[in-house]
């Protein structure tokens, strides 16, 4: 079939720079997912690719700490899982709460708004957390039917304690939902200790894969919410079947009723299944779960602690609440004498081939995001963005103490061993 | 870091069964796009992946053989597409007509009637398509602000003429939106001669990848009624940036107003890019576009001559009027004896390896579709398949004339010099 391509003009194949992503994802990708992704097609109904379906079910369960019958996929970016949450646990004019501590609580609201929420929102300042007390007392007074709460924002670098608040969401008749798209993996997340009704989340981050699938759970007490909404749509409903009461669900990409019909033996017919985002969220789940969760996260605590070790030996100041930091992503001040910081992200990047963040709305230009997560996470990666932050700092004009981040860095290490 | 696993119970690694997919798709992805989505990953504002929006962007114009700037992706699966396009266009209360042949058409007209519209249906028999008189006469006597229209109709095998319609869509100020995954690549489809404002189609048929991402195209009309849609989301608003008058989008993930910003210059934080399928999606267009998608469309009108010719000579019925087949999927009449086809189906799958589909609704266990589309779509495939039907039908007590169907696709391919 090959042949010479002549007269026309070709646009050349994809040749990607290598690049070592340290930014607050995506990441480099695992490469045992990579090569998943590359498995061949299977038939959507095809029982064995119905078994994939099944199986990959049984891992998130796994990943997410819970024995929630609906754990599944959302074919669609991590915001794509939120909104198939938010959108189909919420009808219009219900009070949603939600407490923000970063970009991603604004989203959160934004999408519970669109979704005909009555939005009511606490706002904590950037690099800050809630004590649970505040999300309490404001469960308490406004019994929301909703609790919408990031569990960590990379915007900030700030992860939010949930101990108790399910407790309290259970006393005024309360779903709680997190999004967990940052977390997951790299942090202690158990979902059914901590009381979550709805948890979604995406593969870039500590998942080690692309975004593009968000694996999410819920509760058998959002499937209930969720299942009194039911409408199947028309051209599929099967003879006889009728319509729940509730309100129907606005959209019908991200309908959980019918999303719920397509991963349950029913099979009704919906999307057809992304099926290499599927293979590459298995796999995720089962690189994940062979480390084991509670070493992948000791493994993200140790590599965060030299990172950081590292940095503040370099005299540099580490942004926001020590005590609520995520164990993958680190805020840095940018340093007066490299002004918004975007020369010294250019130089990591065209020079040295590391990508690091900076951030959103009033931490743009403030702080830049160094992610240390899933593959990406390891001591070879923290002492290569130490000695070319080193230099890159150098040639901006700011000197930190000879060799001080690396030997800073080092010395963790030893410390435990590792 | 390898060690062995103690102690531990471990979900195998994915390992599909190799098929060839002559169903209605998903079908067998090309394996310079399983090579391209195993690229490594880039940031999503590294200049080079912003290039590499921009490259598929220019690479999908000339699929959709258009000049419209707004050409990108929707993350999510040819269904997130849909809804993308209805759900931004169509505002509460707007009449949407949908000319439904077949179960996609009844899809539309769920989506257009979740997006708020006042939906106008007509029907036509299934294995039919209408004629464009009466389409015409349709949004004449309705001027609906949108019509909504399955291009081609895989539930059906039947494709729908489109000529003339866009000149009296301009009459009555009606948008013209259409569903393409199915046709696309595989049939003639001329997005600017056929006057459209707005088309949504897929990768996992006559493109070749996997199911995953929505290439979309809007007209410079489409856009403007978007635009007057634009409401930014709260965390990332520019400083001084207006909301426009228009009706907010209900979606946050489908808006297409915040994903024009995203694929534009202004770079407005949205989703996350998913990567991998980007460079699918990328890899798909350069395979389309190097065959030339003349040649790619004659390709498949051979291949389904030959396959049809060959089921005809099993004396086995086509499905559908012949005028308005598409050249990518066959629709053949379970013979009785076969009874609702599915013990052939399985027989197919699991003994020789080839997937071929049932329909849906009304056809049921009535019509097998045989897929030829992309990668899947050529000589040796089918062969193989009339050769493993024969065998599979004569056990099933249906005996077709020997040889007969091999030897009437080869004559098709002869008579070609193919």
């Amino acid at each position: 079939m090959r042949q010479p391509i002549e007269n026309k003009v070709i646009t050349p194949a994809l040749d990607p720079t290598p690049r070592l992503l340290m930014g607050p994802g995506p990441i480099d990708v695992y490469p045992r997912v990579s090569r998943a992704m590359a498995m061949p097609m299977l038939g959507q109904f095809d029982p064995e690719f119905t078994g994939f379906m099944n199986e990959t079910m049984e891992l998130y369960r796994q990943v997410f700490r819970t024995r929630n019958q609906w754990t599944f996929l959302i074919d669609g970016t991590a915001r794509a899982g939120i909104e198939a949450c938010l959108g189909s646990l919420i009808a219009h004019g219900d009070k949603v709460l939600v407490p923000m501590f970063g970009r991603f609580g604004h989203l959160l609201a934004e999408i519970a708004f669109r979704a005909g929420g009555h939005v009511i929102s606490i706002e904590a300042e950037w690099g800050t957390v809630f004590t649970t007390d505040q999300i309490a007392e404001a469960v308490r007074h406004h019994r929301p039917r909703v609790l919408a709460l990031v569990h960590g924002d990379t915007s900030t670098t700030m992860m939010q304690p949930f101990e108790g608040l399910a407790e309290v969401c259970r006393e005024t008749d309360t779903l709680f939902y997190s999004d967990a798209t940052a977390s997951i993996a790299g942090n202690p997340f158990d979902t059914d200790t901590l009381g979550l009704d709805a948890v979604s989340t995406g593969l870039q981050k500590c998942m080690s894969g692309p975004p593009g699938t968000s694996p999410i759970t819920l509760s058998d007490r959002a499937a209930a919410v969720i299942d009194n909404r039911r409408h199947i749509e028309g051209g599929i409903k099967p003879e006889g079947a009728v319509d729940a009461t509730g309100p129907r669900i606005t959209s019908n990409y991200l309908d959980l009723a019918m999303i719920m019909d397509y991963w349950s033996p029913k099979r009704l017919n919906h999307h057809t299944e992304a099926t290499s985002m599927l293979y590459a969220a298995h796999e995720c789940a089962r690189v994940v779960l062979e480390e084991g969760l509670d070493t992948g996260q000791a493994r993200h605590r140790l590599t965060s602690r030299a990172l950081r070790g590292g940095l503040e030996a370099m005299g540099l100041k580490l942004f926001g609440d020590a005590e609520n930091r995520m164990a993958n992503v680190t805020g840095v001040v940018i340093p007066d004498v490299c002004g918004d910081g975007e020369a010294l992200r250019a130089a990591m990047l065209n020079d040295f081939g590391i990508e690091i963040g900076t951030s959103f709305g009033p931490l743009a230009g403030k702080i830049w995001r160094i992610g240390t997560m899933g593959y990406v996470c390891r001591k070879a990666n923290v002492l290569r963005c130490l000695a070319s932050l080193d230099a890159s700092l150098r040639r901006s004009g700011y000197e930190a103490p000879a060799n001080a981040g690396i030997d800073a860095a080092y010395d963790v290490y030893d410390e435990a061993g590792a």
